[in-house]
């Protein structure tokens, strides 16, 4: 695997850093529902998405979870490097949500070049603005959205994501995204069955008026 | 006024990077209640606070308002030079909560030195970093929190800014900050009061248990 490839960024540095970063990066592999980067376990270090799916969430004390946002190929994730500056102060957690190959790049070795060269010091603060956008998506979501509205927006993106209309994907889930109970989407997905946007069975939820969901999703209030 | 006194990191940077910026940055005060920067408005640049607190703050389509951080004195924001960054996908407004002066450096001028400076790149991520986490805290509070316990959070750390247990403030701002309407404000106000937390009076909030108010606060869920 050629990481510059993966890290276009790569060619802006010198030979050495770009050398010191290739080598002591690693490939792993997680299976679909295994946590890559956990709570406030160890600093895993910067992880770059090969392929495959990640989760990014964040816990309540009492084990509640809501989704920050998703990491796809070519995907990069700062935060379970988060050693790597003193000024993060939250942590979150990672896990595939389907069989994923990443790369690791040591916090230290990440930190050691981007203290010294301006391009990949720039290149991680776009990445950290990036999902800094996805953030201040999230409380815009939460903030002034009905729950009607976020999970139509919700079950629109993951149709995309599968490019599917049938997801597989359990009630219980669709709340850990959402930050909701499991009753709360239940409720509200009897109600979509009932208006004609959804069809329901076990495990199973098929968009049978995609636009219609769409067009729910992108209500402003 | 000399600018490496509140921007250390200047320190760092060659002589011409220094006075480039020094050269560029103007002085500029704002009454208590002017708006700073605007929402979709021009990039207005990088913005160091010398003196005075400024609230930071996003707003639905409708207009309601949530409070995301408060700038103090030799606290920079970035996002008021969003243009600086492509990834930067949403904008906030920031308002002067008392009268303000702040420095504004140019954002070509700061991007352009960025660029090329190692230091100045990694000084901005940590500013970037250290608002992310102001950021996720918010989420923390407004997914996991009942009201009562972000509203005696908000009493109470007003109460720490103006160092007064006696708070002139509406019920109608603090529905602002808090992204909720003045009629909940109201109520609950009314319920610390009963429960002997508070005394309310026109315009006035006297916070007469600030132990009960902070242990109400720091409770988890």
């Amino acid at each position: 695997m050629n990481l510059t490839d993966y890290l276009p960024v790569l060619n802006k540095l010198t030979e050495s850093e770009r050398t010191l970063l290739s080598s002591s990066a690693t490939l792993r592999t997680y299976g679909k529902g295994e946590i890559i980067h956990g709570g406030n376990a160890q600093c895993t270090g910067l992880i770059l998405v090969c392929s495959g799916q990640i989760r990014a969430y964040t816990c309540s004390a009492d084990g509640r979870e809501i989704t920050l946002y998703r990491l796809f190929e070519r995907d990069i994730c700062l935060f379970s490097a988060s050693c790597m500056m003193n000024s993060i102060q939250f942590d979150i957690t990672l896990a595939a949500e389907k069989d994923t190959t990443v790369v690791i790049i040591p916090p230290d070795t990440y930190r050691k070049v981007m203290n010294v060269s301006a391009p990949l010091a720039n290149f991680t603060n776009e990445v950290m603005a990036s999902r800094f956008s996805d953030v201040m998506w999230l409380i815009d979501q939460i903030m002034w959205k009905s729950f009607d509205k976020r999970l139509a927006s919700f079950l629109t993106e993951e149709s995309k994501i599968e490019d599917s209309d049938t997801l597989h994907i359990t009630h219980e889930l669709i709340g850990r995204h959402l930050g909701s109970p499991r009753e709360v989407v239940t409720r509200m997905l009897k109600y979509f069955a009932d208006e004609g946007m959804v069809r329901l069975s076990r495990g199973t939820i098929v968009i049978t008026d995609a636009q219609a969901l769409e067009a729910l999703s992108a209500e402003k209030y």
